[in-house]
């Protein structure tokens, strides 16, 4: 993808993974060709999960393909300020057994490469901004929807939460009229964004979302809650895209959804046109990988120039 | 006030009005002096009271106090980009009567010195960075609580949301179990923050604020909207200061409840001591001047160097 739309020159190898909940997934990644080597590993316990990915990349390597530096675009919370003695730390929160692992310097010390480590929102929303979907933007955030939610937000030139990051996913909403005793399922604030609108809650009130017929009421309140998170970053940030990612947005009609819910909640109130909302509201333009070019986008920056 | 904390050095006059939906606030401000002389205008019709305004300065210029220049921290939504043609007009909103008025021509001509005009919670917010509460903070959000609700937000060196502005009074929110039917009071929105938790929406449900014993369920029920406003603000910006103003969060035991039930809303997530969220959400160091310290700060911007 990136090799088709002109914007890598051809340089050094990139090592990139896109840390995700569920899925861990590292590439090589070349200016010029785009992904050049992948691998999808299960995100198992600690160990286990970073020993493959490791495992990965010390095998391309012996087949000459040797990364210059490598970023990871990861799940949070996690310490991303880069003047902390725990930069790269996973924190307590959701995913069990992860708090304290330290990747980047578990991949430093095993690849013996410069790591740079931001959550994969943050990963996800600069690749898409560079070349992706928010091309040209000034104002951009971007929205996982998956096991949990989470968002990047970029503002003012340069990511916004820093030194530590957004938790976008943990805001409370308005309860959908046919919602309205669902307790959510994040362990921390019931119902909060991921709490009411993640796969997770989803599949809890509904079961599996892939059987969930296109007309089933849970996805008009999975629809309300996300053109809510929508409608709450518009209003304060007044961004010129709202990117909408993750595994849950591949379901064809909830865009569309999104859409219609984000105007019957605006209103009018911000001048917007169907085709503005349209314009506003989309999915990555780097599809699935945007989080692992996020990864890519990182590691650049510690070998740019 | 400013005189005593040293911040201003002897300087010219700079006028300044604080245009808030029930008043107008006008004065001149002398650097090193602070206010010397100053009216407040009620919000009438937009002829009558620019007018009431404009004679101010023109009789305070008669007896030899002339401004050098003016800045308008205005009630919205009003058009704040300095490169539009309609830079300075209130546009369609909930104020009936005040839309395509253009305060910045108004005056520019009636007084003939230059008029920059933002937000009034922009202007409260740059102020309060400056000389009040948020002094020496990089990352920090103005809220006030009046007749509307809306947000000033600062962050990445400059004010979020140009260039147009926030409109953060019409999130959604979570309702409170003891105001699940409540259809709020805003035109537009019914129940966004500032349809739950205005002071108009306050006095709808429950009479005028001023005499609600200090226990009525209408305070837990307006603390529990403020907290998730500044929970909302904390979780998308990650900021240093919270700073809660307007009319409403003069009732003396709300700020205390607002921390409260913000601590129980974000249960823990962001490792904040009850001593951080007591630093993290303030009032206002200016007081009940924020506003038109704000004026003064944008006339400042005007002729600074």
């Amino acid at each position: 993808m990136i090799s088709n739309s002109q914007s890598f020159d051809v340089g050094p190898i990139l090592a990139a993974i896109d840390a995700g909940g569920t899925t861990f997934k590292c590439a090589l990644i070349r200016e010029g060709e785009g992904v050049i080597a992948n691998l999808r590993v299960p995100t198992a316990t600690p160990s286990e999960t970073l020993e493959a990915c490791s495992r990965f990349f010390h095998e391309q390597a012996a087949k000459g393909l040797t990364a210059s530096a490598m970023g990871i675009a990861s799940f949070g919370p996690i310490d991303v300020d880069v003047n902390s003695p725990t930069y790269g730390t996973i924190l307590d929160g959701p995913k069990l057994g992860w708090a304290k692992t330290n990747l980047k310097s578990y991949f430093e010390a095993a690849l013996s490469i410069p790591v740079a480590v931001d959550t994969d929102v943050n990963g996800a929303l600069l690749a898409e901004m560079m070349w992706g979907a928010a091309q040209g933007t000034q104002v951009a955030a971007y929205m996982t929807i998956g096991t949990g939610i989470g968002a990047g937000l970029f503002a003012n030139g340069s990511l916004i939460g820093k030194p530590s990051h957004p938790e976008f996913g943990h805001i409370r909403l308005k309860h959908h009229d046919a919602d309205k005793d669902f307790m959510g399922v994040c362990s921390i604030h019931g119902d909060c964004l991921e709490g009411l609108a993640s796969a997770t809650a989803l599949t809890k009130r509904f079961g599996d979302p892939i059987k969930l017929s296109q007309d089933h009421i849970g996805w008009e309140i999975e629809a309300f809650y996300l053109a809510q998170a929508c409608n709450v970053l518009a209003l304060t940030l007044r961004p010129e895209k709202i990117i909408l990612g993750g595994g849950l947005m591949l379901a064809p009609h909830l865009l569309g959804s999104v859409r219609t819910q984000y105007a019957n909640l605006i209103n009018g109130y911000l001048d917007q046109s169907p085709e503005d909302i349209d314009k506003l509201i989309v999915t990555p333009g780097l599809g699935d990988d945007a989080g692992l070019y996020g990864g890519a986008y990182l590691a650049k920056s510690l070998i740019a120039n």
